[in-house]
C-alpha cells in the first residue's frame, strides 16, 4: 500500500537541459539536483556530455583548439557525444522508468536546444531548460579553479597553462552562445540563474516537480560553510536498550555534553575558533541536554528533528519487540527503509519530514545539529549520497562529532570521537542484540569511506 | 520552551510593496499571502491604500477623473492616503511586532517606490516589491468583473458604466506606469509576475521568509476549482469515546462511506457530475475505508493527513485523560492550539506538517480530502482564515461533506449532511464529556458563519 509523499502526485517525466558556458557551475547544480531528488526517492540521473566526449576521444589530450568551431573533427566528436548521451538518457527514461534526467552540457545554441526539445517531445518527456549565466569574473575564475582540480581533461597539467587553456575554450563557446531570452524563448519552460541566484527568471514552470526543482535551486548558495552532526549523549534508555521515549542523559551522556564545546573548537581549528554556529536540536530532552553547554546563543528546537516514532514499540527493547511482534521484527529487517512501526514511522516518513530541514540547511551557513540515530542517518544520507538500502544500516556511534564540509564536487567528512565510553545502539540485521560498547573503530570508518566514494 | 517551525529561523521584517496597474489581482495576492502567513503563525497584515483613500474622500462618489494625474485634489487625497497607510504600517511593525506588512496599492512610479524604499530602510524593514504585470486582456476583464462586484467604489453602479469607468481609471495609471525592470531595478529585491505566473522574474531574493513568499506565490493559480473535506465515517473508537488508534469504521460509519459518492455527486450538480476528483486520505484505516466506495481512480494516502498524535494518551477517553493527567487535561483546555500531548503533537505541530499539503492544494484543481477532526480543523482554518484560538474548538461533525469554492475575495462553503446518525466527538472546553449525538444544526451553522465573516 503505497504512501504518497509530496513527490508522487504527478505522473511526469522531465529532462532538465543545462545551458551555459563552461565554468558556470552547471555540473555542480546538476549533481545537487540528482542527489536531492534521489534522496526523496525520485529516480534521477545526470548524463554528462563531457564524459561521453572523453570516452569517444580516447586518451588523446584535449586542448582548447578541440572546441574551435572551425575544428571539423572536434565538432564531429562533440556531436556524437551529445547524441550518445541523449540516446542513453532516452533509454533510461523508457527502460528504467527514469523520472528526472539531466543533460549536462553547454547546449549553448538555439539549434542544439531545438534538437533536444524535439526529441523530448517525441518521447513524451517534458523539457526544462536550466541556464546558469554569469558575468561575475571572480565567480568564473573560482569555478575554473574548481574544474581544473576535478576535470579529467586537466589531470596532471600545469595549473597556469590549464587556466589559460580553459579560458580559450570558453572563448570558443562564447562565439556561438545564445542565452535564454525571456521574449525569444517565451514558449519554453526554463529557469535562468543570473550570477548564481542574484536574479532568477522563471518561464512556464508548470508541474509540481518543476516547481520543486526551482525552489531547491533557488535556495542553493556557494558560500563556504560546514555542518556538524552529533547524536545526543548516551541516555538512560540507551543504557537499558529501550528505544524511543524522552529519557534524560546518563552520567556518561552528560560528560559528552560537557565535552562537546571542546570538540567543536577542535574541529574549527585555531584560526576559525570564533566562528559563530547555530545549534539545532530536536524537541527531546536528551538532545537539549547535549546542547546545553555549547556557548552559542542561537539554539533552535525542531520537531522535525525528533527521533523516528516507534509507535506501539516506543519504550521497548529490540528483544521485547522480537517477542511481541515477531513478524514485524522480521519485516523491518527485510526492508528497514520502508518498514513503518505500528502507529509510528518509517525511514521514508522521516525523509519526508526532514525535507524542509534540508532546504533550510542549504540556505544556512554554519549549523550544528544534535539529533537522533535514525534522523542523523537520513541527514547524512542526503549529504553523502548514501542509497536508501544502506542508510538505515549505517553505524553512527554515540559520543562522536561529525563535521561535513561541502565542496564543489564532494563533501569532506571528519569524525571526532570524544574519549567517553558509551553503549552501542547498533543492531545488526537478523538479531535483536546490540553490539559491544562502540569504540569508534571500524564502524566510524564506514562513514568516512562513504565520503571517499562520493569523491 | 518555544519549538521552531520553518518559519522562525530569522529575525527579519519585510514590507511587501505591491506594484501594478488596477485589476491585476494585486489585492487577491496580498490577501492570500496574509492568510497563508497568519496560518503559519507569522504576523502579517495588509494595508490597502484604496480603503484609506475612501476613508479620506468620505461619501463622495469617485469616478475615473479622480485618478487623472491633472486632478490636483485627487492627487492630494491619494498622496495623503498612501502616507497614512505607510504610517500605520510602520506603527504596526514597531508597536505590534509585525513581521510581514503588505502595502497594497499601485505604486506604479519609481518615485513612489523610492519613497517607500527610503522609509523601510530608515526603519530597518526589508522592502520586497511584488509586481503583477499583465497584458492578457481576458484576464484583465475577468479581474475588472471581480473588482466591480466587490469594490466599494462601485456599489450600486450600473455594470457597463462601471467597467467603462474602470478602464478609464486604468488608462490614467498607465500614463505614468513604470514596470519593474530586471536591469534598471537590479539593486532591489523584487518578484515580477507576468500574466499570473507564466513568467516570473526574481531579483535578489535573499531571506528565508522572502523565499517562502516567492514559492507560495509561484504556486497560486486562478482556475476555478473546488475542494471537498470530510472526516472519516464513525469509527469503533468513536463509539467508545477513545481518541487516536487505528480502528475500523462502525456499521454506521460504513453506511456513510457507501453514501459518500452520492453526496459528492449532489454537491457537483447535474451539469458537472462527470468532474473528475482526486481523493486524498490519511494512512489510517478509517479514512481509507471511508474512501473505498468513491468511483475516482486517483486516490493518494498522505502520512501528513494522519490524525493529531495523542502520544501517551492514544487510545484513552477524555475521562481517562482527565483522571490520569489532570494538569495536562487542564493545560490543553487553556491553550488547545499550543498544547502538545506527552510524546505527541499539538495543533501547531499539525499546521507545520500540513504546510506542504496546503502548497500542493494551491497547485491542484478538484481534490476531495478524507481526514480526521484536528487535521480538518487546521485545513479549514487555512481556507476560511479562522484564528488559532478558535480553530481547535470548531465543531466539524461526522457524516458531513464540506465543499469549499475559493473565489477571488471569499471562499464559499456548502455543508451536506448524510442522513446517517453518528456520535458526537465534540468536547466542550472544561468538560471531559462529549456532546449529544450531533444533529448538524447549530454546530454546522458555525462553519457557515465563518465563511460569511470572511466575505
Amino acid at each position: 500500500m503505497p504512501v504518497y509523499s509530496i513527490s508522487h502526485v504527478e505522473n511526469v517525466r522531465i529532462c532538465v537541459v543545462m545551458v551555459g558556458l563552461p565554468a558556470r557551475g552547471k555540473s555542480l547544480i546538476a549533481q545537487k539536483i540528482v542527489r536531492y531528488l534521489s534522496w526523496l526517492s525520485i529516480k534521477a540521473k545526470c548524463f554528462n556530455v563531457g564524459s561521453y566526449r572523453r570516452n569517444l576521444a580516447g586518451d588523446r589530450p584535449v586542448d582548447a583548439s578541440f572546441f574551435d568551431p572551425k575544428n571539423k573533427d572536434g565538432l564531429e566528436v562533440r556531436q556524437e557525444a551529445v547524441n550518445s548521451a541523449i540516446r542513453d538518457m532516452m533509454s533510461w527514461f523508457m527502460d528504467e522508468n527514469g523520472v528526472v534526467g539531466i543533460l549536462d552540457a553547454t547546449n549553448s545554441t538555439r539549434q542544439r536546444r531545438e534538437q533536444i526539445l524535439r526529441l523530448c517531445r517525441e518521447n513524451g518527456i517534458e523539457p526544462m531548460f536550466l541556464e546558469s549565466w554569469c558575468d561575475d569574473q571572480e565567480l568564473i575564475l573560482q569555478n575554473i579553479a574548481d574544474v581544473k582540480t576535478t576535470s579529467p581533461d586537466y589531470t596532471n597539467r600545469n595549473s597556469e597553462l590549464a587556466t589559460d587553456d580553459f579560458l580559450k575554450r570558453i572563448a570558443f563557446y562564447e562565439q556561438g552562445y545564445e542565452t535564454m531570452d525571456k521574449d525569444v524563448d517565451n514558449s519554453l519552460t526554463f529557469i535562468k540563474l543570473v550570477n548564481v541566484n542574484s536574479q532568477i527568471i522563471l518561464n512556464r514552470i508548470e508541474s509540481y516537480l518543476e516547481s520543486r526543482i526551482v525552489y531547491y535551486v533557488m535556495n542553493l548558495h556557494i558560500k563556504p560553510r560546514s555542518i556538524w552532526l552529533s547524536r545526543h549523549g548516551e541516555s538512560q534508555y540507551n543504557l537499558t536498550g529501550q528505544i524511543g521515549g524522552d529519557a534524560d542523559l546518563s552520567e556518561r551522556g552528560m560528560r559528552y555534553a560537557k565535552r562537546l564545546p571542546e570538540l567543536v573548537l577542535k574541529s574549527l581549528g585555531e584560526e576559525n575558533k570564533h566562528t559563530n554556529l547555530t545549534v539545532w536540536t530536536s524537541t527531546m530532552k536528551r538532545t537539549q541536554q547535549t546542547a546545553s553547554f555549547l556557548p552559542y546563543k542561537k539554539k533552535l528546537q525542531w520537531k522535525a528533528l525528533d527521533e523516528l516514532d516507534a509507535g506501539e514499540c516506543d519504550g521497548m527493547t529490540y528483544e521485547e519487540i522480537e517477542q511481541k511482534f515477531p513478524e514485524d521484527f522480521k519485516a523491518r529487517d527485510d526492508n528497514k527503509y520502508e518498514y513503518r512501526y505500528r502507529g509510528g514511522e518509517s525511514y521514508r516518513d522521516i525523509v519526508i519530514r526532514l525535507e524542509p530541514i534540508i532546504m533550510e540547511l542549504e540556505r544556512q551557513e554554519n549549523i550544528l545539529i544534535i539529533t537522533h540515530q535514525a534522523v542523523l542517518r537520513c541527514l547524512y544520507a542526503y549529504f553523502m549520497n548514501v542509497p536508501q538500502e544502506e542508510s538505515p544500516w549505517m553505524s553512527i556511534p554515540l559520543h562522536t562529532l561529525i563535521k561535513l564540509e561541502p565542496r564543489a564536487y564532494l563533501t569532506l567528512v571528519t569524525s571526532i570521537k570524544a574519549d567517553i565510553p558509551a553503549v552501542s545502539t547498533y543492531k545488526e540485521k537478523g538479531t535483536s542484540q546490540l553490539g559491544e560498547t562502540e569504540t569508534m573503530t571500524s564502524k566510524s570508518r564506514d562513514i568516512i569511506r562513504n565520503s571517499k566514494d562520493l569523491a
